[in-house]
């Protein structure tokens, strides 16, 4: 399944602190932290842990860039 | 001035294509490329040039995990 | 590849407009359409084609309520 | 009053779960369940409750099409 | 019909700019201007003519606070 | 440092409300409230309290007219 969603960054789970409808994980990229909020519901389900391979998608779109 | 998002990846741009109303701008995060779509009107407010170094700043609410 | 995005929406493809930067591409899902502007760069490399069996894929955090 | 998103899928509320701030909110849409976080007081505020009719709004440049 | 997104700004359309794809709308709210990219398609819906008294809405997890 | 958000409207902190991993924080904008759902962990990053004189930033692309 390929997405229309131009960044796909990889990385490794390196923290997941739940609260009682989202989550807050974290994933190392290359040495730069990319903090995620999704759903428990979503961590459940990808059956998240620290150390996983993931991929952090944004869409480009949501991407704001600071110069 | 301090930014409530939790991502802001140092990297340069690497390429910038202007449409009419918004263009697409690629930036070279510690070898992975991440890609914004912005407004015209903030490339030209910005002077954005390729090789610049700048920030991708993703609210942490619009980063997907992908497992 | 599992997504924490809580919402794929199966449909068909029934109609994509490309601009020069970004594209509008309208899925049929059980009889509503739902449209979705993604990057030329994406359509071109998804291959996107009408007729295509696709997901529309939105974060939960992005989708509004009205009543 | 008329958005200009695109997206306005109907639907009946078929789950609603409040945390402190935010809320998950199931929507039945023609058999496929569309899932949004929203705030509490936008619960409060439009008196969700389940079995009610309501629309789930997304703007287009938030759907992610995947092949 | 009511949303659940919590920010609805009062305002003046100012500015409408139409590309081939999106659009830019400016909005005046109260002195202060809201720009936004919509979809042609929605200004066509919309009829959205300079001087219209509109709302500028948007989703709380959209808004980043800088300090 | 500039953003390419377009949107930065100048307001001051009138509420803040702390979940687990989210917070809700309300903005006074000449007049009219802008609501924020940002991270704990921003809050406290940005020291943030009420009467702070604060900006609420947002991508034109996540603002949607209503007429």
């Amino acid at each position: 399944m390929k997405l229309s969603a131009r960044n796909a960054l990889n990385g490794k789970v390196i923290e997941i602190v739940k609260g009682q409808i989202v989550a807050k994980v974290k994933v190392d990229v290359s040495g730069q932290t990319v903090t995620s909020v999704i759903s428990n519901e979503a961590v459940d389900d990808l059956d998240l842990k620290i150390g996983d391979s993931v991929q952090a998608i944004i869409k480009s779109s949501e991407v704001i860039i600071a110069k």
